[in-house]
Order: structure tokens, then sequence, then C-alpha cells
């Protein structure tokens, strides 16, 4: 610190002598040379930073990053507990791995998006990236310490080199919010109740009405096959198959057969099948499918299929829940059940972005598309163990910045205020000279466990006291007096009706804790 | 994903092929040829990774990085919400900033420690670094959004490329955890809250006895100059001085006179003065003080020490704070009062460290040293001001590392069993085929709000469902059979005694939450 104010002296006072040696020599100078003199300054000038020698910073958080004001804290808090509730309620623990891995953890396993990956400078030491995702560090971790079955979530933020849309959501630096399950269990059981989280956690939030679809790699895979798709085709048409749900069926033809170089006639029978949705009885109309029951991977990804809408019958979550084999995920580890959760109505959001008018907000209420999604993925671990000892696992991962952005859009919208701080009571006095009777009842408060502010002042006026409970939501007020210090008593003051009360000083705290326990 | 499982593919694939070939050749091949071939086949090998084409993956994190596991978290947990709910008692916000920033913010504000900075790759765009620690970020927050007072607590990870020593709980990736206040406000009142919190959160952290250090960087600059200490030498003077909680005066002056060039007469009059440790008493004193008192400095300092300790009086913590002229602190950008708590006692972590026979954690035990530290810092956000407003902050830094290193410590030592999960029940059958049963119950429990697991098996044994239970400190059964459904009761089993009551299905919730309420 010392060093840079040392520099900023130095770089104001450098520029004023070169003002006055300026003015020393412009006797014998011609108007070019002082054309040339006044150039150099400037650039000196620029360089240094703006006038009287201060730096100028450039203000601003990197490139697709933000920061989050109290306000939206308060907000995120809100929507963490909800979620983390509902992964306790589950039975999970939770981990942490380090924001930033070796290279060579990561390399191999984003395909495509491996360029999206930030690498740390090379200082000397290993090669380090910032993690893009926390299921590849999930899955380093089971591997590098051998644990073959775990229920966990992981809360944390991950870093891609991504075209930031913040208007949408997007940013470089954001939260992924994952449950997992590890382990060799009988078939389906973990995978309906990761679809009991996601159904929990999207009601809880009171994110509007939600549905959740859900397919099988296997069922994908087995239908490209009797479809007549080339083995080595299977992915690249997934990944156009995935499109569905922002392009129509014929974009998604066209892109298939003119792009992708795939017969129009399998295109067509792709076609057919990608339309279908519904629940077990789909499943178990497919099995009798003279086409789709050649293929051993869709009969199996079916009989599961089967199986799952039983468990979720059980968990009674059928009603949002829909076998949907237009459903493909983007990502490449998937080995079995895919699903995804999204928004069927933008209702309050749209209205929140009408009443702002801001345009860019109403767009985001439209798109806000995914919310959640996960699927089974049982080969990622074995990359990583030495003797690729397999760790079967499934999970969801909850699209936490986009609740954020819709949280957010709904806070402005309504009437209420989002409170930043829990404070229950202001020890506050209306005469001079009390700032020590303040600060001892304030202690008092705090020991007693009460959430208390005092005003860092002398002689604050009790308006003020007042008008900072009104701004940030502070219930009640304590109110000191020499008369209530005489009596032994304070002055308990409810901001929102006014109403003033005497409560004996022994009495206090007790009376706040039952005056705010409803908030 | 694919695109590795391939790779892999072909390395296996091509390492089989040269084998053949070398089979191949071998007839018109001289043994050195051949030794010459096997060389490159093993280093080819070796390249490619280990048997079967495998990739070999160093499965370790980065240096000076760690894992957390479920236990450690669950520590991580409960010390960060006992410091979350005091800073909410203190009516405090929260904030967050990206873990990068750009460069220029970082540039000329860590001194010395600004080649300890991460830098990020320059893989185009803005030059972006790892933020060393979140004081500069927060004041480039306040500047940047033209805050001039908040009082706001921040937790977030900070990154330095320092010698790790993991034995000491010094890691390169480590937890910051701040406490701030903001604002002009009548002098000392915010900077007598900042002591009271240390005080508060280490007691309940109940971490052992605890010391809080005082000082003030104008005393520590008014006692440099009355002692004859040149201008240009007080930071480097000073920061040998904050070498004396581990150094013998001896060696300190020895630094000053040998290393730093100051006068021998100069040091002996600092020895004199930073032996020298009270209270409120000591301030009154140097106030009087022949020599101290001719700096008006060190005057203001001394003044403002007695009207903290008034406050510090209110707030009933004077028993752990002690006035120590001895305190220095590392940091540059001090302007006024600072601080720093260390525990005084070692007993349990000693006892934990002998338990275990591990040397470097009784190396660990033994240097625990400073918890908490902060002080006054009017300048810093001036500096990222164009304008150079200022506004004057103090704020407190809890060693949450350490912290967390002396909890898992105890943890170890202690017989009580760390539980990484909440779960309150265990859905159990002893009989077969009641699986459907079992979810059903589970779903029922779940949306009642109660943390219940059930074991992914169709037919588990009930000894490994209730030793499940014994592992992870689950402490009720539901356990159903077919009698039991027949008459819509489930048994309550209480683990730890073994007592099992029977419970209507209807009042089972309600008696799980009665039953651990005191959980």
């Amino acid at each position: 610190m010392a060093s840079l104010r040392l520099c900023a002296g130095l770089a104001g006072h450098r520029s004023r002598l070169c003002v006055r040696s300026l003015r020393t020599l412009s006797g014998g100078m011609t108007v070019s040379q002082i054309d040339e003199e006044v150039a150099k300054l400037l650039k000196l000038k620029a360089q240094i930073g703006g006038d009287e020698g201060k730096h100028q910073f450039t203000l601003k958080t990197a490139k697709g990053t933000r920061d989050y004001n109290p306000k939206q804290m308060a907000i995120r808090e809100r929507v963490f507990n909800t979620i983390i509730r509902c992964f306790k309620r589950h039975g999970a623990e939770t981990i942490d791995t380090p924001v930033f891995e070796l290279k060579e953890t990561l390399t191999g396993k984003y395909g495509e998006d491996s360029k999206l990956i930030y690498d740390l400078k090379d200082q000397g030491g290993e090669m380090i990236s910032l993690y893009p995702c926390i299921t590849v560090p999930f899955a380093r971790y089971l591997a590098m310490n051998k644990i073959t079955n775990i229920k966990r979530y992981h809360i944390a933020k991950v870093y891609r080199r991504d075209n930031p849309a913040m208007t949408r959501g997007r940013y470089r630096e954001f939260y992924q919010c994952d449950f997992d399950i590890a382990g060799q269990y009988d078939p389906m059981i973990p995978d309906a109740e990761c679809l009991k989280i996601v159904h929990e956690i999207l009601s809880e939030l009171e994110l509007g009405d939600f549905r959740i679809k859900v397919n099988d790699r296997r069922i994908l895979d087995g239908m490209f096959a009797v479809c007549g798709v080339p083995d080595d085709k299977f992915r690249t048409i997934c990944s156009t198959v995935d499109k569905l749900d922002k392009m129509s069926w014929e974009d998604v033809k066209s892109e298939m057969v003119n792009e992708k170089g795939l017969s129009e006639e399998a295109a067509d029978q792709i076609g057919q099948y990608v339309s279908m949705q519904g629940g077990m009885d789909l499943a178990e109309r497919l099995l009798q499918d003279a086409k789709m029951s050649q293929s051993k991977q869709a009969c199996a990804g079916l009989t599961d299929m089967k199986q799952l809408f039983s468990y979720l019958q059980l968990f009674q979550v059928t009603d949002k829940v829909v076998f949907d084999l237009s459903l493909a995920r983007g990502l490449d580890y998937y080995t079995g059940v895919i699903f995804e959760a999204i928004l069927t109505q933008n209702g309050p959001v749209n209205v929140a972005a009408t009443q702002n008018g801001v345009d860019e907000k109403a767009e985001e209420g439209v798109s806000v598309g995914s919310v959640a999604g996960g699927g089974r993925y049982d080969g990622l671990v074995g990359m990583f163990d030495p003797k690729g000892r397999k760790v079967p696992c499934v999970g969801v991962s909850i699209g936490i910045e986009r609740v954020f952005s819709i949280m957010e859009q709904k806070a402005e919208a309504s009437a209420q205020k989002v409170r930043t701080t829990e404070t229950q009571v202001m020890v506050a006095s209306a005469q001079k000279n009390l700032l020590n009777e303040r600060l001892r009842l304030t202690a008092e408060l705090w020991n007693a466990g009460i959430k208390a502010e005092v005003m860092y002042k002398k002689n604050p006026k009790l308006l003020s006291q007042l008008q900072h409970c009104e701004d940030s939501g502070i219930p009640l007020v304590a109110i000191l007096g020499e008369q209530e210090l005489k009596d032994g008593v304070v002055k308990l003051r409810t901001v929102h009706s006014r109403e003033e009360i005497d409560v004996s000083r022994a009495e206090l705290a007790e009376e706040i804790k039952k005056r705010t326990a409803d908030v």
C-alpha cells in the first residue's frame, strides 16, 4: 500500500516538474518543438493517469463476472437454504474440492468445451486450470480416495471462458449446485430419488409450474441403430436431436441430412420417434414396437424406464414427469437415464419485466428454459482409477444461476422489500449524551443472542435512528431516555404500528424474541 | 468424454500393433536392434500410459490445495454457522465479489506479496488474477458503487502462491472470513464493535483461552519518531517489531541495528516501549510520558486508545484485551487501531496430537498462534475512487483455516463421532419384497419434512440396515413388516437403546420430530 501511495505522489510531482521546465524552455523553442513537448507530456500524463497525479483505475469486474450486492446475496442465501435443506432431507453429505485442478485431470473430459477452460499462467511448477464443472473433480475425488459409495451434494463456483450473456444469466463465473449418488445399487432406485429431489426443490422454490423430461441414452442409441444411423454418427446426431427444444423438426432434419450427411429415410424414422411423449405406457408400447424391440440396448433402457416410473408413482411425482424421446442432453458421459426440468410458465417473470420496462429482462423471462438436469454416468470414475474400476453414478445439477435470475426478478416485481440483514432491534435514544447507555444495552442484547444494531454516533437524531429502521426493515426499536433509565425500563417501539410499551430491562430480550419469532 | 474413451482405445490398439510387428521383424534383427526396438516401445508405452491402453492420471490435487471430505465439511459448516450467526447478530449484510479481478485492480496493493499472486494465462482479452485477499476487492466494490457506509461480512476462498505448509494449516487455496464497517462515524465505536465480535466468536467456538492485543499505527509511528527512527525507516522497522512474537528482543534489536542500519540508541529506546503492556492505565501513563507526548500522532492514538477501552468496558470484554506496544501487524494499509487475537493455551490440541502419535500435528498444535486480526484502514477505498474520496474502514479477519485445524484436531481427540449427515430416520424392513412399501413410507416422511434414508436395494438384510445407522449416527429406524402394514403401524426403533415401539403411521412424522428435537 505504502508503495502505491508513494508512486502516485511521485507521478504527480513528475508531471508538475515537467510543466515547470516547459515554461523555462519556451523562450528558445519553435512551435513544432513545443507541440512535440506537449504531445510527450500528454502521453506521459495518460500513462500515469488523470489529474493531480492520481491513478485512474478501471473500476470494473473482469469480463463475464459480477459482484453480488447485499440484496442479491439475501436472495441467493434463501435459494441455497431451500436447496440444501432438501439435499440434507435426503441424507446427503457434502464435500469440497479446490477451484483449480491439475490440467491433466481435466484434459480430455470436456471435448469441444475444452477451449472454454481458464488456464493459469505458468509461474513455475504445475500446469493448473480453473475447473469448468464439479462433476469431473467429484469423479477424481472418488477414484483418488477409493470411495465406492457416497451420496453427496456440492455447491461451488465454476469457470468457463464462454461468451457471457449476462442478460440471460450466463456468466463466466457461476455457481454449480450438484447432488449425486455413487454406488452399485439395484436399478433405478437412486435415479428415481434424483427426480424426486428435482420435484421437491422446484416446488419449494415456487418458480411456477414445471415439467421434468426423462429419457435414456440406451433408448436413444437403440433408436439411432434401428433407424439406420451409422455407429460413428450416434453422438453428432444426438447433439442435433438435442436442439429440438429450440429448433423446429424441419430445421433439425435439415441439419441431420445436409450438415451431418444422414440419409433422409433415417432422419424421417428418427422424426417419428422423437415426437413421442408419455409415461410408463409409452415405455410399454415401445417395448412392443416392431423396430425398437430389435435393439437390445433400447429394450434394456425401456425396461428400466418402466421400473423408474413405478418408483416415481410411489414417490407421487408422475404428475410432472414425462418420458420424452426428443430429450438428448449435450454431455457425452451419460450412460443411462437422462433428465431435464423446464419451467412451463413465465407468468410472474414477464410481469416483472413489463413493470420495469426493461427489454432485456423480458427476453430473459421467456428464454429461461431448463432449470435442472442430470443423468446416469457409470463410466466417469473408472477413467480416473488406475485399474479402471467403475463406480456407477447418477446425479442432478440445479441451474442455480437461472433460479437466482428468476428470484431476483420476482423480488423486483413484488411490493415486499428484500431485507439484507436479520436485525431484530435498534437500540436508540431520544436525548443527548446517552451513547454509553446505548452501547451497554446493545451488548446486553448481543449477549442474550438478540440481533441488535446501534448507531455509531455520539448524539444521533431519533428521526435518523427510526429512518434507518424503516430503510432496512428492522421491526423494533429499544428507546432509552433519562426517565427509562431511572425506572429500569426500556421503551419498546414497533416500527410498523408505532405502538410503544415500557418493558422492564430484565425482560427485554425475551420480549424481543417473542415479538420477532415469526420474522 | 467420448473423445477420451476413443483416445485410450487407440493408444491400446497402437501398442498391440507394435508388438505384433516386432514379432514379424525379429527374424532378421540383431539383439541390439531388438533392444533398441524394445526401449522405443517401452518409451511409447510410458508415454501413452500403463497397461491395456489405460491413461495413468496423476491422482492428486494441485500443490498446496486439498479436498475437504464430509467430516471436514461438517466441522467447517459448524464453524461457519457460529461465525455467521455472530456477524448477523451485529447487523451485518454480506456481499460477494468474483474470484478473479483485473490485474490492474490488484497491482500495487500487496507490496512484496505481489509475487504470490496467481495470474491467469493470457488467452486473449483482459489480464486477470486470482485475488489473494478480499479486502482489496471490498475497497474496489465500495468505490465502484459509490457506497459510503456499509457493515458487511464476506467469506470466500482466496489464493496465494505461497510455500504451502499444510501441517501448519497454510494452503495456497484458503478461506478468508472478514467483517468490516465502512463509514464516517464517531471515533472508536465501530472499532470497539470489531473487538467485541472477536471476543464473541472465540468464546463461542470454545477454542480455549485467548487474548486480544491492541495497538495503533499512530502510536507506533509516534514512538518511532520520538525514538529517533528516520521517517523513511518507519515501515521497515515496523516489520521488524512485528517479529517480536516469534523472536527474542535481542534478535529483533540485532536485525534493526545490523540489517536495517538503525542506531543502537534508537533501538534501545524502542525496546523500552515495546515491552509495555496494559490497558487504559497504560494509555494514560504514556500520554504523560515526556518523550511520547512530544508526538502529536502518538497523542491522538493514545487518546483514542483510552476511548476504545472505555467502550470495551461497556462491552465487558476488557478481561481479554491488552494494549501491547509490540503489536505491529504486517500490512501497510492500516492507519489507526490494529489488533490480533492469539490462543494462550493449546491444551486439547496437544493431547490430540499425542494420542495420534503424529509428529507434524504436534508441531501444528504448538504454533497455531494468531486466530484473528484486523485494524483501521482509512485510505484504501480512496485509492480506487477517481476523485480520491476516502471511506474510513475498520475490519476484522477471522483466521478460519487455523480454526478449522484446531477443530479437526479436537474432533479427532474426542470420543464423540462427527456426524456428516443430519438424517433422523432410516426406513427399513426385516422381510423380503417390501421395497415398494419402504419407498412409499420414505416419500411420506420426506414430504412431512423428515430427513430420511432408505437403502437402494430390493432386499437388504436388516443387520446391514442397522449397521448403516450405527456407522452414520442415524438415531432412529422405522421398521416395516407384513404385520405392521396390516396394523397400519410402524415399528420405531431407537438405535442407541434398541428400544422399539409401535407408532401409528399417521403419527410417525410427529413422533420422529419429537424424538430428534434435541439432536
